[in-house]
């Protein structure tokens, strides 16, 4: 099995390792924190190693797994070393207070994102709607994913459906945004008429 | 049963009116086009009436059944008529193309609505994540509901609940923004991943 890299050391980067390990993945995870990033690896078993934090990442697929207000560091300190990964965003780029989204007019985070990484990068936005204890609790869920790339959206996919998810693709990168407007709904749901975080959205087909 | 009034009559208040009528509500029915809103009642017995476009709806609850861009006509048309009333606002204000929204940056169509209604009137939005052809096919649904006004939310959650739906409140009037993104990202969701129009979306809890 190829290997996947995370860049992250918190509870989404800990969920999606945990579950890439488990599928057979080889898991590099990178971070700032050398000793953050050493504590996730060791608990993740023979599976997963460290990288260096700036240095260009082994696996074809790097997932960024930091908050929204963080990917503009990540983008600028990996630069070049990111060119031809299919990077996944998985943020939800929400205002502190939860009362909206921070992203400007017509775009998204995502977008965002890709503006600023190198041309041969290609972004896929994904796990935003999945809260990282589910993902790590099972059962069924869904994995929305918004891409132009097609081979990229594809590689992606493929990921999501080795670790256990069922795979929807929605759409163009554009679209990222509704995927952004839904983590902010279930943030709301679990707040007010679900009364728990325990939740997930499923698609229900005929 | 208390009577409730929709405006207009295509499929969404076909839809909303059959699972009502089901239900014991007394249905008015009220459209621009007095011969559409005739054939739709005749079609749902004796349990719907037709009434006067314009006129002060009979109905508490008032569904504004028609698409988005007839939203600032019916409103007004109506006026003051509409004062007092729980509006409930079904709209995805999509741009023709389903490539986004057409609202306007930090609002959703339902906060637009509520700014041109009479200040007592209070806006919900429910049912924009449900297609109408699903609402009539039935089975285990869920209603996600957005509204300022607690009693408003109230009265449109108990309303849902005896049409067979499971409501869940997801915060005031601005998260109305989260659930017309949903609605996009459905539409993306049938036109790519599912192949499929014949959707819903269900949380799944624990």
């Amino acid at each position: 099995m190829s290997t996947i890299s995370i860049i992250g050391s918190g509870s989404m980067a800990a969920a999606i390792a945990g579950r890439a390990c488990k599928a057979g993945y080889n898991v590099e995870i990178v971070s700032r924190d050398p000793a953050k990033v050493r504590a996730l690896a060791d608990k993740l078993a023979d599976k997963a190693n460290t990288g260096t934090y700036g240095a260009p990442p082994s696996g074809d697929i790097v997932i960024l797994a930091v908050p929204y207000s963080g990917i503009a560091m990540v983008v600028a300190d990996f630069g070049k070393a990111l060119d031809g990964k299919v990077i996944v965003d998985i943020a939800n780029p929400v205002a502190p207070d939860l009362s909206g989204l921070v992203t400007p007019h017509g775009s998204s985070g995502a977008q965002e994102t890709a503006k600023s990484l190198p041309a041969g990068a290609h972004v896929v936005k994904a796990f935003n709607t999945i809260f990282g204890h589910v993902l790590i609790r099972g059962g069924r869920l869904d994995a929305f994913i918004a891409a132009d790339d097609a081979q990229a959206k594809a590689c992606v996919s493929t990921f999501v459906e080795r670790l256990g998810l069922r795979p929807f693709d929605v759409g163009g990168l554009p679209m990222a945004h509704t995927l952004e407007a839904l983590g902010l709904m279930m943030i709301g749901l679990a707040k007010n008429g679900a009364g728990t975080w325990d939740l997930a959205m499923n698609v229900n087909i005929g």
